[in-house]
């Protein structure tokens, strides 16, 4: 092990990680890049103050994220994934986002808890499943894990009477042309740009949203800049379109736009003009893959969650080997 | 052709086939184990004897099985399929479950008939896209052709006035939270026991259950061991989750689990500790599946028939080769 | 640059094609591929057809089709697409249905229009993703970004208050078994006919289905027989199953079996006995295809289009490796 610019620790092939106080300080430093992989950072200082910023905002929601973070983690190592990978994280942001997607959307109590710890270790099988499926395309799992295994618990709630959702999971329902509701301002563009970060983990609270940025500053300078301008964006489309005011206001046009502007504008493009109008345009017209998910499952009263962000990175990335004007990082 | 530990008869490259005794032999016992391989066994007995459970519950769905699978298995014939396939029965299955699932959703009749041979032929086309698309992961294509070649026929009957669904389809509807209906005892366990083993053909009768069990004993003891084991876990696990008493007593929530446990616990995986736990915790989160794909598919009222197993099976058996503590077999 | 037999000019590789008149001769002779290409054919005459054929039933959808067409064209041309590629309409034809597409669904108006060419572009970064997506197994990419593209719009109609939708977007509901409506006479056979092959594009129109039948026969006899051949198998087969009268009329059980007739049985397998009837099968059961996809889409109010062509198409052009009496071609 050695010191990292990345994080606390960092392993070596065939270095000495015997010592126990040396195998704890490796943990930790896993779980907190695999918090940080939720925004695309394999840094463990990123993932602290996300962690930071989930508990800022609530504990229960700060717990979860290190349970669910921890048994997706611990699945992989048991079946023997990968060392390195998992180490960067990779099997840990998706356990992260399913425990507090759980959280948010049922009542906690024991069967929850259940259902985070259980899902979390699914999302593993499912990372190991899709890195297979997209390796032969070189194509990133992202967040589909997680969102595949939260979709999957929700809908069960609709057949098992001991899961219990919150008034926050939408309500079945047929989607209708929408009007537009409310008058947007310059406070809920404000508001929603800071909430939209926040957004990501689920949180509504612009301080969350300035901490989480804070760990992407520390993490990536373009990460950062890609993250402001994708919440900008989001919620400036969103208000061109016709969105309701609050919707704006709370962030739900803009967390899929900051995780696409980050993926596109800072990690798996090389900068240059063609591939920032690129991440531009992706980043532009995922507002309306969000409203399109989001009205496709209504009528199974299903939240989109970062199933928009997952769809328009695949699609955009995809299609890169094709356009050489872009050159993949 | 020479005499077989899994059924009437073997074809042998270059073995001579010609007399037309054998020919009509060879054909039964390729009928035999297309229906053997609807729960992955490729023997001949095993068929019979599924066959014989199908009959014991009804004649009408016997007689589906033989027109499904012949109808199936002379379309990959005719259309030049690879024969050594075609003899072990994987242009059948498909075409066996084809038949019974339309025959149980839609009233008989001339046109329910031609749609039976239709779409069993159809579900060869598929079976072999599938083949294709899936070789590159060596994944299964398990009873997927038969899923998607049913579900379009049942959301025909939405447009088309000479299809006529029996009252078992489902009605469509908006999912909503469910609450703990009936109250589930020991008889409510061991009627899903057999029950679910019997719903893989759609049979709610716990004798064919049995004769089905007889038939994955003849051919692979521990195939029937996981068979009855994924009963019971299907029945436990959705009975602790809250699931409605009339669903357990009818093995709903069965049948995916058994095959989970068969594919997972007998066919797939090498056995081994860790492979163990690997295909119990598929057998388990199955449940949670059905009822996720069952909610799912409520707005267009149709039923999840095996698609849970199918997706549950490859998502668990495409994460095999990321995690090395399992080996396929 | 020389002159073709399937189009106004060819370009050649290292060919002068400096001259400004030349350049724009050879634009106008890509976009009217692109055109072509939305049936298929790569060829300019055909292409200057089918835009005469829109022209005739509406100028509002011509100048859309010059738009759609021109939008992704110039999107693959500025993010460095193959140039042959592009030539061959190949970044045209999803652009061309997009365009026809929304200005069909939603309200013209300033903000419909952006939609156009944003969308418009978007299907070329959907046709390069899947070019790269679908090339492992041959597989071609059909209508798909066009379907996917507009699906997203309309979708989006939901949320967003300022995308107005036409009273022809189906409204959202739960789908019923449906009854036999009206009665079907010769003239709804022939009218359906004609109108059919004219749904390709949106357009009801007989006469603007012979303008395209017209634009088939200058660019490929097989084609033009194979297309009123899938119009006319469209609508017998919904007539025998029982299909609205009025649908019939309309033609909108012809235009998948027109697309499904022509890519099975003129571009995607070399002929012979077992092509004919495979094509011939898959052409039946388009109308199936058809009335699945049009109620598993009811839910969410929105309409089929040609996504019954490319998975019908899709299904059986992947089953051809599987079985050697069919050649691809």
């Amino acid at each position: 092990m050695k010191l990292s610019s990345t994080g606390l620790v960092r392993d070596e092939v065939g270095a000495d990680t015997s010592g126990p106080v040396m195998r704890a300080l490796g943990l930790i430093d896993t779980i907190l890049r695999g918090v940080g992989q939720v925004m695309l950072q394999n840094n463990s200082y990123a993932g602290l103050l996300f962690l930071v910023g989930v508990f800022y905002n609530s504990a229960l929601f700060g717990i979860g994220v290190l349970v669910g973070t921890l048994a997706s983690t611990l699945t992989a190592r048991l079946l023997g994934a990968d060392r390195a990978q998992i180490r960067d994280g990779l099997f840990g942001f998706n356990g992260a986002l399913v425990a507090v997607g759980i959280l948010y959307f049922l009542h906690p109590g024991l069967l929850t808890w259940v259902c985070v710890v259980v899902a979390a270790a699914c999302s593993s099988v499912l990372m190991a499943a899709m890195l297979n499926l997209l390796r032969a395309w070189k194509l990133p799992v992202l967040t589909a894990p997680f969102v595949f295994t939260t979709l999957c618990v929700f809908l069960a709630t609709a057949r098992f009477g001991r899961l219990h959702s919150t008034e926050l999971l939408p309500s079945a329902g047929l989607p209708q042309g929408a009007t537009v509701e409310g008058v947007v301002t310059g406070s809920t563009l404000l508001h929603g740009l800071f909430s939209g970060v926040a957004q990501v983990f689920f949180q509504a609270s612009p301080v969350t949203g300035l901490l989480f940025l804070a760990g992407l500053l520390v993490s990536s300078r373009l990460g950062f800049v890609a993250a402001i301008a994708g919440s900008l964006i989001g919620a400036l489309v969103a208000w061109g379109m016709g969105a309701a005011e609050a919707a704006i206001f709370s962030g739900a046009f803009g967390f899929n736009s900051v995780l696409t502007a980050i993926a596109l504008g800072s990690v798996f493009l090389r900068p240059n003009m063609a591939s920032l109008a690129y991440a531009a345009l992706a980043t532009a017209v995922t507002p309306l893959a969000y409203a399109a998910v989001s009205a496709l499952l209504e009528p199974v009263g299903m939240p989109a969650m970062t199933l928009p962000f997952v769809l328009v990175v695949w699609v955009f990335v995809l299609a890169i080997p094709v356009f050489p004007r872009l050159k993949a990082s």
